[in-house]
């Protein structure tokens, strides 16, 4: 018997995602370096559909079809490779090697282009969804050779998660296309706690909500524009009590995030590509700024607060919700916008409605505003910037007044709100007539000859400032 | 007769360093590819001291006295390789080559270790202060072994800016730290130029001053707290008058500026070294948003702005002044945390004293501030955060109310203060006793089993978020 796919790296996700599919009714020859946890599988599982044993990679290559399916589930960086090295001379032309781990999408070109070299195809694939996402149906997220997606593709689509029938995997682009748009879904949810975060601090701090209160609050929230997975888990926290104090569970629990992997990836990527995602950066530094526990320790007796007694407005609840969402759809137009420059940068035809629609059920970030994104660039008439979008430009207009009031007041009374400030500012800026970097540009020429533009003439022009401050016309030294 | 040092490279910054030597008393040997810019440099300066002309890299290397130094002002990137490469087959033991360009330091760190593998050393100097820093005293940062600034150093201090007659140069540490720092001086750098754009705006828009009355209030608060160069010229820009229309200069110039290179690299390297340089962060996204013209013409039309209509209220530009002031020191703040972080990462003993007391003259953010900054590390009792020195502690705590005020008005009347809010918000969050990264850790628990710790117990925990909520001491998977 041919199996109809290998998954080496048999943790908790490989695991999961190796029974996801043999409970779809692929045959899986399993291996893992270790044989025990290949048994574990096999003894608590193996009765949920075909698998087959093996105890190395040669024998889990002897026991598949072919063309070969060998996904790989081990730590990103140089285990995969490790990996790799050693299946490559068990394969013919035409497998293909799947990796399923965070890789960063420079790996996955790297790979992909070495492995193409020997007539392998290489994709990775961004998995979204936890744990529970790879048993029973995550947004995957492929990448690799659009010839390598006939045959892999249909298993895919099979296991994802569905959204109205409709499949959560779809072949977004070629070599690291896949782990690139995963990186970016990361991004946006580093960004979407965040603000669910400074929403909460509000709730508590400005409008005297407790965790339990909230927790009503967010239920609620659920049912409309903001409905979404994390908001509907975010209730299931704050409304946990701990059992061994009886405080609130979100009391207890030490505030320090870690920033890593692909949160940091995609605001280092962002950077390279020029493209402002600063909401994302600013929940990628709350997390650095949280874990700064004994810098933090000593602030709280040395930084004064003077904070400012406003008086919290009527109907605060409301406007943070709608600051909230507004501060959300800005993180989502961020990533976004870096995936247009991702693009064009790395020579891949990203269909931006196909990418939300995989969006929409399975992973984390899952929300009902994704059907809305899907179906804004479904239209002839892509938006240049999701917040451009006539049915999210009204969206956004509605909860502007709501959002300065809340940044506003958070700012008089001290909490922080890094995202819904950023964001804010992010849109203020983006449509706003003129900048300050025209000065900017003028010291810039001024202290280092970098040259300026005119609104009214082509060219690069450079002032004498250390003359008679006339102009002259310059090579461009941008 | 035996050349002091020889210089390759001879484009502005280049000659202009070799001019300071040969202007300092060192006989400098000159080479450039095209020997068009060396007979340009000799025929319009040859009298300023004494040159060697010479026409390729061995007869550079035959000029000069033993041990040779030899310094390199070309683009950064492969060019410097290039040059490297064929320098060093002409070399001896003990030998020094220079690399003076905005090299980036792990480039410096892998050309240091592979040089000295070779015998001889690599020094990359980080140099600030433009062209005419280059000529008459620019501050400088050198890098590499210490043996290496015996022979060298009090040839760089000599050309170097003085502040109260002492050089600003001294040997920051080992292999690529001099390119770090000055990496990172270029952070603060621009930040130090988004807040001045931040304060120009608002006292245009929210305060209603002319470019050429800005200046004058520039020109008052050149005297205060804020008294620096940047300061300076920026009074100095919006003074000047546009000759071919009459207008105001900074009315003329195109409002957005690039950002790549250091400021850049900044960023990156901060989210490595996990610290929460978010206003460093704003002002370079900020940059990157003045130059999305496209997108920034349609948002006009699309946008709604729903400015609040909020008096300004007494003593706002005073108000301005105030957050100008303590934006820029959480900016200078933020700068040396990531100074300490890298400190500890790569093994650089950097004194905070010594490169504060660096930048004091020469370079683009030269500023009294800094004399107040090494002399609060020059302390037995270092602060963990440069905000936590008693006189930066007491002199933030004065403006935070004004701050406050600042960002609310700007908030409301919708004018984008990127780096005025994210600061604040960095200051609130580091002084805040509980922040909402609980929540996020509970919500990371929740969907991906991630674990959290207690602030009651040691160890590291998950609930049974599917079972009975019940908590598990669990392995750290952060």
């Amino acid at each position: 018997m041919s199996a109809h796919i290998g998954v080496t790296g048999l943790a908790v996700m490989g695991a999961n995602l190796a029974r996801n599919f043999a409970r779809n009714g692929y045959t899986v020859a399993l291996h893992n370096r270790s044989a025990a946890k290949t048994d574990a599988l096999l003894e608590n599982h193996g009765d949920e559909g075909d698998f087959v044993r093996t105890e190395s990679l040669a024998e889990l290559v002897d026991a598949l079809e072919k063309p070969r399916r060998v996904l790989i589930m081990v730590k990103a960086g140089a285990p995969v490779d490790s990996v790799i090295e050693q299946l490559v001379p068990l394969l013919d032309e035409g497998d293909i090697v799947i990796d399923a781990g965070n890789s960063h999408y420079e790996d996955t070109r790297r790979r992909e282009a070495a492995l193409a070299e020997k007539g392998l195809h290489f994709v990775g694939i961004g998995v979204s969804g936890g744990e529970e996402g790879a048993l029973l149906g995550p947004s995957i997220m492929p990448g690799g050779s659009r010839a390598s997606y006939d045959s892999l593709g249909p298993m895919l689509e099979k296991i994802s998660a569905k959204y109205d029938g409709e499949p959560c995997c779809r072949w977004v682009g070629t070599d690291g296309a896949g782990h690139f748009v995963k990186m970016v879904h990361n991004g946006i949810e580093y960004a979407d706690m965040q603000v669910i975060g400074e929403a909460s601090d509000l709730l508590r701090s400005a409008a005297g909500l407790e965790p339990a209160e909230q927790a009503e609050v967010f239920t609620e929230w659920n049912k409309g524009e903001l409905s979404s997975f994390l908001i509907e888990i975010t209730a299931e926290v704050l409304a946990h009590t701990d059992a061994r104090t009886g405080k609130p569970f979100v009391d207890v629990v030490v505030d320090s995030a870690g920033q890593k992997g692909t949160g940091r990836w995609t605001v280092v990527s962002a950077l390279e590509l020029g493209s402002p995602v600063s909401g994302i950066a600013e929940s990628v530094f709350a997390r650095g700024l949280s874990s700064q526990r004994d810098q933090r320790a000593l602030a709280q007796d040395i930084l004064a607060g003077h904070e400012d007694q406003v008086q919290v407005p009527e109907g605060f609840v409301e406007d943070v919700r709608q600051a909230l969402f507004a501060s959300k759809l800005v993180s989502y137009a961020q990533g976004i916008d870096m995936l247009t420059a991702a693009a064009a940068e790395y020579g891949w035809d990203l269909k931006l409605d196909e990418i939300a629609s995989l969006w929409r059920a399975g992973c984390i970030i899952r929300a009902e505003l994704l059907d809305d994104i899907m179906k804004a660039y479904a239209d002839e008439d892509k938006p240049a910037n999701l917040l451009f979008a006539p049915a999210f430009a009204t969206a956004i207009a509605d909860a502007v007044p709501a959002w300065r009031r809340v940044v506003a007041v958070a700012v008089q009374l001290g909490i922080p709100v890094p995202v819904f400030s950023s964001s804010l500012a992010y849109y203020d800026g983006l449509r706003r007539k003129r900048l300050p970097a025209a000065l900017t540009q003028g010291l810039r020429d001024l202290f280092g000859a970098h040259t300026y533009r005119r609104v009214d003439a082509e060219g690069t022009f450079h002032t004498l400032w250390g003359g008679d401050k006339s102009e002259v016309s310059a090579v461009d030294t941008h």
